[in-house]
């Protein structure tokens, strides 16, 4: 039998970038990102914006009118400037992909051109979804602008929306072109995102790296208070660490192993549970709760360090538990049982089932099976600690 | 300012298998490109299946089954067979993806499951972009069924649908998990989609392989008395150039240059002009004869091997013109005009236009604009070497 052999690497390439008013005409950042352009006009951007950050940034699209105007050599705005729901409705709501892909098509982006995304997470997932397959993929420049994309999401190279009630059915892997966090964006955070974000801190430090959980430790307190610059460091290594992890491993996820969804099984099923009234990683860190005391009653990492995750979580400020986590847990297969998320998490990623577990802080190990009366046990456990009061947890232990 | 330079490569690997009778019991060859899963149960394979193959193989569906009887300790089939309109119908109708989404959805079909898709590259194309979106992408086994995607589109790296009325608007770039060629399936295409793939072998031909052009040559006659094994001598080895300029360039088309769509900015244009009562292949040709004969009158290919294109072009049994090709040309902007298909061209690449022209049978040469009135003359020229018989074309020369 004949046959051709087809082997080749595409090479992908892009900056993030840590600046502060982002918009502000004496700040060059954003127009040295676009390419010039030495045969003709300077290239189009297209500017898609979460509603919730024009909400707390009225001036943000005059502001953005005003730089361009300053950069008008270097890039255009296009007619439209696009505004979506934030949050998860950004990615439950296939007309908004339509609504992005009829303006593409309207001002005749090309491949050459960009679509700037300024949001959270769901709104960059979103947008680069429709950069994604507009044209087989325009230009994207993401701009987060809460913890969790500024640290996580918006640095990877996945996007997506929701589909079929599916979190992530639709998506794509796609590089970005650049992306730009801007520290301004976290000031005007409410609480809960501010906090939320740093979950994915937590399980990036737990998984990869015992001196940033440590540094997460000493500043919990401050960042819990609204300090920024502790924040932006812990962003800054995330991030990091985050994108070290991509280039180091299988960007495209072709294998079974992700390493970087510690605690993500469960999050995901408890977003869903909740309708999303959970944010992401307010559910993060309930399934990073949970994994690691799962973890310390499979006898791997040790009790102390079990509570100091607990207590790290905890002094955050995050939920340690819901109602829904306790839900159908004698019923398998019940739909709203946390347990269906272990299926449910194999099934998105295809293959073998394969969960991050702890052996010690800053060191992850990957196992193929859970076991269901512990997941229940752990989840009890879990309940406990919850009802305790900061100062005051109750002790846990392998014997109960 | 602090920054992360992110930077890496994904690596792609393929096979494109040569066989005959893909479904028969004793023929390993399918069920050798499923991967064995030590894990757990046989991966599961969704088909998706050209109506226009089985209309012209009735017992295709029940071959399937037996095929997968016979090998249900290596894959196993799911209980949807869809089967889907061929031609550019299938690229023409986004909800044709959906219903495919939807049995994804409802077979559960995972990242290390299988989308097989049988048909014609339009099919190829639609059952391309919707196992590229589902999960952000599960795996695709091509099995191409005309000459056109046997040797040009089904061993590429693209998919796509229209959309707002533009060819391949919404698409990804995406290799297929591997891409199975069986010969059998060219013996019942009708006249015409035998012919039309010849087309991308004579392009590819002439911009990269003088010995291939020769052989085109040779067997011309015979390829147009639809013999079979010059037919699969001419589709391996155009699938090899094509593979090779692959891997040699630049897969996802980051830059503007795109070789391979020498003769294709008139071809897409006159398509859509036509209403796809051109076939892709016919209007491919088309576009090669016009860009040939310009090549020429702006000073480049000899008049002796312009003639040997157009013979060749003639003798497989192409039309040459089509009245569409001349309307509105003094109408800069007109949507029917075919001028107007250079900036379509320039805009779905992106970036600056960039042309292939030909200096010699088997070197191409990329300029950046063509002259409007010289485009004019080409038509005009070639709507009178169209109105020759075979045997007595009009000379062509640059003096008129």
């Amino acid at each position: 039998m004949k046959k051709i052999q087809q082997t080749f690497a595409v090479p992908f390439r892009y900056e993030v970038l840590f600046t502060e008013g982002i918009f502000e005409p004496n700040n060059p950042c954003f127009a040295d990102v676009i390419e010039a352009n030495p045969h003709g006009q300077s290239p189009k951007i297209l500017f898609v914006i979460d509603e919730g950050v024009v909400q707390f940034h009225p001036q943000l699209v005059s502001n953005i009118e005003h730089y361009a105007a300053h950069y008008s050599d270097r890039f255009r705005l296009v007619k439209h400037i696009i505004t979506v729901p934030g949050g998860e409705a950004a990615k439950n709501d296939p007309d908004l992909v339509k609504t992005i892909l009829e303006a593409v098509e309207q001002e005749r982006i090309d491949r050459h051109s960009y679509v700037a995304a300024i949001g959270g997470g769901a709104v960059l997932d979103l947008v680069g979804f429709a950069a994604s397959v507009a044209h087989r993929g325009v230009r994207l420049i993401r701009i987060p602008t809460t913890v969790l994309s500024q640290n996580d999401s918006g640095i990877g190279v996945k996007n997506g929306i929701n589909y079929f009630g599916k979190k992530n059915f639709l998506g794509a892997f796609d590089p970005p072109y650049a992306v730009i966090n801007d520290a301004h964006f976290l000031l005007t955070l409410d609480d809960r995102d501010w906090r939320a974000g740093i979950a994915e801190a937590i399980k990036v430090a737990l998984i990869k790296d015992a001196s940033f959980f440590e540094l997460l430790e000493r500043d919990a307190a401050a960042v819990a208070s609204r300090s920024l610059p502790p924040m932006q460091e812990q962003i800054f290594r995330c991030a990091e660490l985050h994108a070290a992890h991509i280039r180091g491993g299988d960007p495209f996820e072709k294998g079974s192993s992700r390493p970087l969804d510690f605690g993500h099984w469960a999050a995901h099923k408890l977003e869903q549970m909740t309708s999303f009234r959970l944010r992401h990683g307010e559910a993060v860190a309930i399934g990073i709760a949970l994994d690691v005391i799962y973890s310390h009653l499979d006898g791997r990492i040790s009790e102390e360090d079990t509570m100091r995750v607990i207590r790290l979580i905890d002094t955050l400020g995050f939920p340690l538990f819901v109602p829904e986590l306790k839900a159908h847990l004698n019923e398998p297969g019940h739909p709203y049982s946390v347990l269906g998320g272990l299926e449910e998490f194999r099934e998105h990623l295809g293959g073998v089932l394969t969960i991050m577990l702890l052996d010690r802080i800053g060191h992850g190990v990957e196992v193929h099976e859970m076991n269901p009366d512990l997941i229940t046990r752990s989840i009890l456990h879990l309940e406990e600690l919850a009802a305790g009061s900061k100062n005051k947890v109750p002790a846990l232990s392998r014997a109960d």
